[in-house]
């Protein structure tokens, strides 16, 4: 089991898919298959496996989370839009036993008013926002330190 | 001039001084000299210096962001309940040519109301919150990785 | 035509499959399969016939409350979290003209501040809340005064 | 003592003794005599005795609240008008040992904006509202299940 | 009938029972019994019949409002603190078929912020404030031509 | 002088030329014309003079205040949507030594949400509003009273 | 007429009659007689006399504020629920001469947010809360101080 | 690419499959085949090539949005309820090339409070609203002269 | 009667007159001149007369809506910032019988908070936004299915 | 050309007009002519030739501010009540390339709520108030300083 | 360790060094050393040691909070203006063991909206405010019966 | 005495001492010094002497606020960042007898909405934004103004 563990769930929610492809001067140049990259070579280093999913629908991001149960040790989620008027995504991070580490690529609190709000905040473990790319690598050295060991 | 860029300052707001003797239910049961101590040995691991500094004065904490110039990279800010209010602060950030990456050792969403809305973050670098003591170290990683490439 | 009026259709939404086995203090001991178990029973009893779905999709949810048209007399449903902010579901519950009772296991208002506020309660013919499982057994005895005589 | 936990009191607030005199197309037809033999028969067929009152008192219904302690199993309040600011009625509520459901004739989420908040539903066990003369008839079966089983 | 409905009932709330003795710089010097001997002289020259009743309790209030009906052709009604919060009273008006006139002695819009709001002007027939005594005289001529033709 | 305080202005403002042309359901069969006459022939009878005008010009409903000043006792003044957001005419009424009376044919609180806030109330002598044409004609009432003794 | 206003009345308001048999983790194991046997006590040995009374009714309250003009020195009022909503209970205490001192058992700052509010402070000589029984004694000592002496 | 740019994606959102069917006193009599029928003829006249989409799910109009890019020079967008939340939705206009218009059936400023606010509009190309079918023709029309010319 | 219905009210408001001089990277380049001969070309083509006013005075607006009646069959508005609180304007728009057709030439959505709300789109016939000059020629398109056909 | 650019308008809005003959106690004893007077003395003395306008009329107001273009070199507004909610001055002020300077006699935030705020703030070169007729004379000071050199 | 326990400390926050010298009328005529003396009396008749201090520093008042801790057995805090927002202040009074007696000298309720809200009332023992000096005197009285028994 | 009055103190809050070194673009390229310098020489022509200080501490500030009791006609504040929330400053204004002008460099309502309300403008004598260094320069023109004469 505690192989099972060892296993982070990287979950990206609604036009993350087009990371790198589109406005590059908020997202940066990275796609999505470059972040994945970086992030499975860091989890290699601490000795984690890591699997990855994006999806623009609210309904799969809630299965996954719900799916989660048993496999994986941490999900790293963006949900990106969804953060700031899910709550049904927040029930299910309430509802499973899996600690959710929530990340956002930009400042969040730099753009739009709506998106200083996040509903889903309550009930992660833990959030880092306005790293970039870098933000995934520190939520997965956050999430071995919380597997190694915990706050 | 790079070695003065490769040092960070570590500064703590009011009441940090008090962490680990008062409600640990909340602040975890470490000191914030075990915190330092734990930021420092990882910061020799980066290979960065690291100044410590904790005050229970606003106008301590601007004096400090604004003697950063030129001697600091970058400045890992928990500012505590100046946070929350502190346009003073902001402005300090805002001033100064020094990233400042804003942590929090508690998830704040999980707590009262007022405690959900930053006034600086608006001007820092990233955010990072609710790890407890690993706050601090992943900011500093964060930090590292920003000297050593940014976003 | 009776025939088809006689069935009532009870729709679960998001997070309600984990009943019985997630935060048993809020939600009760029984898992979905138990409660429909008992609206079944209690439905024979009534002479009415019974159908049951879960999903997590909001979309799933419109469509299924779209087709209900000329099958069904009445829908019992469990919004869940889409209850909160679900404007379109509230829009097929207007545009159908199948009559929609607004059901929850908890009393929503003992819970966060947000679950306080319902967007689809006024657009469907009664709300009952609290009773845990048996908000579904009253919701249907409600049904079967409704289909039987009306208000 | 098992038969005086068998008694429940139904307590209506201001205004509801015009019932059927008025408004029909808001409230219906049955005047409040009418609704009280229907839950009379009902509570015969539950095996439950039942009490009525009515006032357009705040303080009788709180001096009625505070003496069901010790004679009643459980109170079906329509507390009408006084639901919407009565903070004193929700002590009342909250200080006896004798669980409250709260119950509303009509939908009221469907009316003024002021009727969609109730003071009260945070300390009342379960609400039901929307079914005419029905909603004291579901709110006794709930009372009769609350009664011999709870949630 | 047209007998019974040229009478009309002045009712007054709260601590209308203390004017002229107390902040006479606020309400007048005049006594409500000066008052209503001025309003009972002009319901004479109108070829009315007037009858007062003054209380401080909310119930009362509501019951006379209901008591009215059969009786009284208008209801002329200072709520005083009641009109800002009231809903009862407010259900009772429109409950019943007889129309109330709302009056203010003092312009309430000069005073706090609280004041300026009433929650039964929705459902009385006209409202007269600021005119101290002469609010009811004004109010018992708006009531004889309303009887005698209306809007 | 007392010639000249014993005349009285009444002052229309935007729309209410189109009186008993638009809308007769909610502002009355008779036209501005019809309610004049009317107000004349009581100004008459309480031994007052009157003049009329009517505008739809924010600009000169001020210029017709600040000139009422050693012209008219009195001003009644429907100023119809400006009542809601003329802070300038509110000011030239505050600057001006002439009491006016804010009448307003229909009911407002029965209208729109906006409609139930004045900016001009808190510096008038009182309020009519709800009786139609009579709302004038016991403004008129009021004034009479007012010259001959105030409050 | 110095004997008269050495006179104080202990007014407690709504529910308060229950204390010490209900929720004494809120407020306190004492019943009402237990604090009244305390404050009698105490006004004995400042050499004051000591009324009491009880009641749920917002009207007989306000009957009661009204009835100790010429009879009272002061007034110690604990309005319990009534004090977050009775606008008719300020109007009481600002038209008598008699000064009312607020006092709260809890703190009720720590409570729901809507007990934050009181709508009787702006007209009282000065608030107490949150000492449990001891907030009459103190308000006691305070009424004895400003008797002999006022602010 | 000429011939590409020159073909449009009529997008319509939830409940709009019912058009026609159901509550035509608000949107119509025609179908959504009737509405999409005129709109082809009218592209046809106007040499453009349309497409037309309809589904209750927001994560598949994101899908569509996402994937119109490279295939069509205009989206004419029917967001209905998801209008009012959907951020999700906005981020994808906003992170794609293609020009989106909204349009909307009926005047949504004549409906619910909640429905006078869109969150795309911000990231839109323009607006058209309350013409009926008639908005998708006018729309067509603006798509039309976009793609030959721009603002 | 049907000539006189086929002409078209084109109504510019405040500050218009500067459009193409003044802040071209909003409002574009085409001065109100230009548009107005675009309006009046296309116009030409559906066989509808056109007229045109601007005007910065409110009350000139009014006047001019009011006397559209007779001569108008539909108003083409752009009451620019009288949109946003001009309830006078509204006034006007619901008074008459001439259909009025909203339009604005930028997005408003993408300006200010304060022009995202407008007080006239409630009595409005359509909207339409963002397009630039083609906001008018929509707009008289609209007008002329209106006119021939209507929703 | 640099003639003209010397020239300053001095444009007051409505109720300046009765400056010093009402209310004196707020506005001070000055009348709009005296501090005229001053103001002219002061242009002499710097250089400046000067122009004063009153007007009551939003719409005039408006046309100044566009005819100010070419004539003058800075406009000193005091928009009275107009500050507080003319968005067309607003918008007048924006599309002109003269500067604006805002003033006021009164410290305006000693005054009522709705006075704190002005709508044309964010659009002028700067604001002065609360200096009484000295506002207009550091106004012109200050456009002295600007015509000569800028910020 | 019981001495330590007997003393108390009084603590005064910005421009109380004022008291007495500067608006008697809001605050009184004593001096805080005069204030002083009569605590110091009265601390001598409860057996209870007493140290004063006052500064205008927020850091400084969080500091004498900190080191409180072990020598003072309560604090009567008069944090003033800071009352309204320093959470700084808040979490110090929160982190520290010695309770917290919050008084004030004036009734804040009787003064402008922003004073009637208290971000340190949630964290501490009891509040005492409006009986000017005697606040004091009573809260020294309430820390005797704290220390002496508690609530 | 008059000696001492005819001194100015400029005082200056938080991050002033950064100006000319930081964000030029919004505070000018004036240091403070070169800022103070130009105060010193129009002071010097003005026959007024001058002081200077600037500090980031707020109760600095409160402390140089209350000394300048006795020794300044008049204090020039930039209180910075402080003015959107030191109601301690505010107090120490209020509480002195020096009259204060509040400055600021830029027109703070073109900024973020937080730095559009002061909370101490209310307690000063007048103010004066948006002028750069100019504010300072109009500002010590005022106080002379004032020192000399008054509003």
């Amino acid at each position: 089991m505690a192989e099972e563990r060892s296993c982070v769930l990287v979950l990206n929610g609604p036009n993350l898919n087009l990371l790198g492809k589109r406005e590059p001067e908020v997202y940066g140049k990275l796609t999505l298959a470059d972040i994945n990259r970086l992030v499975a070579e860091k989890a290699a280093s601490l000795g984690l496996s890591v699997d990855f999913e994006q999806t623009n629908h609210e309904g799969v991001l809630i299965d996954r989370i719900q799916q989660a149960v048993g496999h994986y040790s941490c999900i790293i989620l963006n949900a990106a839009a969804y953060t700031h008027y899910s709550i049904a995504i927040r029930d299910a991070i309430a509802a499973v036993a899996v600690p959710v580490i929530e990340v956002h690529l930009s400042n969040i609190y730099k753009r739009e008013e709506f998106r200083h709000h996040s509903v889903i905040s309550a009930v992660t473990y833990g959030q880092i926002s306005g790293f970039g790319a870098d933000s995934y690598l520190l939520a997965l050295e956050g999430a071995a330190r919380m597997i190694h060991g915990g706050k």
